[in-house]
């Protein structure tokens, strides 16, 4: 076992210097862990010339990264290139074949082609691991394949996306906007340019999937996400839910429905009100955060960089280690073709409290229409406030929060409302996270 | 690898209850998880008879428990006797000299022997493995050895001991002082009837130094532990303490000591003032939570229940599917030989705050004592508290808050008033922890 494990990076943006100089760093301290050196043979990357701040002259230069998956010395293909498809797709499929490792951080390619890539895999009896995909540094793949591997998993949630945590803490501490707030993390770099697929809920997405399969056991369905991001949310909403004893997180929340006997996968990105007692209440700034809740050890968390070259890289070179000492388990925890294929929840029934904001028109009868029809749909409401004069235009700002009930009721109760001429927007529902 | 995993159980009190109960409970799961059956085939306890609320009618019943290390029957020796020594250490002994892997939930052994059983382990190429000794049901050691694998650990340290945190959490929330709290936890069971391993902080010492083996690479050498336990502290210092922003925990701590090229190792179990934004401010009752801060991760939490038999037993049984899956890597992530055996560092240099609570006679020239004392060891004052009218005897409690500076310097104070008549009982100076 003191041959080297030999490694291809392909793509070095800011992670893939990050995998370089760590390899580089803790060399000794990988060896010893990993019981065999771990040495990069060759690197591919688009601009040969660009300056990384590493000495990449060591390794072999290779323009297409097509040609990492071919070579002869190389064991571990380590893909940061990005992408669902494309070249990096490209990469792992050839790479896999030909009987090489894989380790990725691509989240949007596993959660899209994780099941097929796991087959590939296993076929050729190779490893695929994705930890750097979820949650950056912080080891939630591992903790469910192996910390928590001797429980079945009752539900698994958390703070998936930092951009968004970002925010809406910022919004919290300072009492903002959503737009302001974003325009600020874009200069400071927590958020991209164009920030689509971190607001609108996606990029949770693609990790709750991933996370799902291998804690239920579950073929991977992405497509089944419900996802609603934060932009809807104004700093009236983060100041009622305060008043409330609730901060508002955008929360990837996923559990195995079995309420007729027949498993249903339910998963949802949303913005849920966390209590603040509640472990992700004090989840901060971009720090993700996961609770794993098993049928024996309970409540698991797990907290740490959610992103940054540096945790990611610790993710990377995490698989890497495993993959030198041999083990090469199955990318979520048990073969395919014995992950448990689950339609997808609906979420009519779900028993929980919801938040509601209305923005109405400050005039007579609206608060009669409002409870009427919660009343018609069988919604109980615990409290409704009304902070706040009425802007400009006369709207003001309604919070509704509701008894434990059928998540259903609370759907009919918006329908009933749909076009009245009292709200001036649709409402918004977050629902309350159990504490 | 379809042939069926089988093991023994040494101790059956409630984890090993529990561990009975999930391999039952969880058998599929556990066989797709582990890709193969895990069967317990014989077990061994003290009284035959009890009733114990699982059926063992279908396991080998042995009296003696040494015998479980010599069936032919048996792969994994799982023991949950407990006992630094004594029963539990023969039967380690044999059992991995024997060929059997060995699982188990004893902090103390492994505090003591733990070296010379991972040696003995890995001469006979079998598995040593204690998840559940650290931490209850957290996933802490798998998360050293695999999550932050591709780190140097700059320091590991947090809350180890779920009855201190019980007692401080209480003592918080109530206003309640030590001793009652203390007889309250008993009586619900969160404390032992005789709770010196706890509230001396052996227990959280215990497993201090096995993280620390791992986090560091480190010779495993308990004996180096300072542990200073929770008896001392009084409901006034926690009000104190939260008037300044900081709640006290029971932390073990631990890091290498480098300021003179030569590593050594700082291992410390002591009451500290934690932040009330640190991520371990927020931990309460019985819940442990460990930080592992990494050169490439950053800071990592992991965070769930600290005992009780379910999440106990759901360590025991992670520990069970890696070896069913040949995950047999050296007990503290590398061989013994080369851990790297390091003297034990002397706190004199290590810069912090601390917090001092000296108990004084309300009488003039008390303060100028106390003030010219810190001067003349060089510890400079950030703020001095005198809350609440003396006592019948006129006693009253001075806080008093250090600016950061070497330890040496607070522990020369404390010299130079030791046997001073306005003091009427030692001070308590407790760690400021870093946010």
């Amino acid at each position: 076992m003191t041959e080297p494990l030999k490694i291809a990076l392909a793509g070095l943006g800011t992670v893939g210097t990050g995998v370089v100089r760590l390899i580089e760093t803790n060399a000794d301290l990988i060896a010893r862990r990993a019981r065999r050196p771990v040495r990069i043979t060759a690197v591919s990357a688009r601009d040969r010339t660009k300056d990384r701040g590493v000495d990449l002259s060591p390794y072999a230069w290779v323009d297409d990264p097509a040609e990492l998956a071919a070579r002869e010395d190389v064991d571990v293909v380590v893909e940061m290139v990005g992408g669902s498809d494309g070249p990096a797709l490209a990469l792992a499929r050839t790479a896999l074949a030909n009987g090489k490792s894989f380790v990725t951080a691509n989240k949007a390619m596993i959660a899209h082609h994780g099941l097929e890539l796991a087959k590939v895999a296993e076929d050729a009896g190779v490893a695929l691991k994705f930890e750097a995909a979820v949650a950056g540094g912080i080891p939630v793949i591992n903790g469910l394949i192996d910390g928590a591997s001797a429980n079945a998993v009752e539900r698994v949630y958390g703070i998936l996306n930092g951009t968004c945590n970002y925010i809406l803490s910022t919004m919290e501490d300072t009492g903002a906007d959503f737009g302001e707030v974003l325009a600020e993390a874009q200069r400071l770099g927590y958020a991209e340019a164009d920030p689509t697929f971190d607001i609108e809920g996606i990029d949770a997405g693609h990790k709750l999937s991933i996370l799902a399969a291998i804690a239920f056991g579950a073929k991977l369905d992405f497509g089944a996400v419900e996802a609603q991001g934060i932009a809807q949310i104004k700093a009236a909403d983060i100041e009622q839910a305060h008043g409330l004893g609730y901060v508002i997180r955008l929360i990837g929340f996923s559990e195995v429905d079995r309420h007729d006997g027949m498993p249903r996968l339910f998963q949802r990105v949303r913005p849920y009100l966390v209590p603040l007692g509640h472990p992700l209440a004090n989840v901060d700034g971009p720090t993700n955060a996961i609770v794993a809740e098993g049928n024996f050890v309970g409540r698991l968390l797990f907290q740490g960089a959610g992103a940054g070259d540096g945790p990611t890289a610790s993710a990377v070179v995490a698989d890497i280690i495993e993959v030198a000492r041999g083990e090469m388990g199955p990318a979520f925890a048990m073969p395919v073709e014995e992950l448990e294929p689950m339609a997808a929840a609906a979420c009519g029934h779900r028993v929980s409290s919801a938040y509601i904001r209305f923005t109405v028109l400050d005039r007579p009868g609206v608060l009669a229409e409002i409870t009427a029809a919660m009343r018609d749909a069988g919604v109980s409401i615990e409290s409704m406030i009304q902070k706040g004069d009425p802007d400009q235009d006369g709207v003001v700002i309604l919070a509704v929060v509701t008894h434990q009930g059928p998540e259903a009721g609370v759907v009919e109760a918006m329908r009933i409302l749909e076009g009245s001429s009292s709200l001036t927007a649709p409402p918004l529902v977050m629902q309350i996270l159990a504490n």
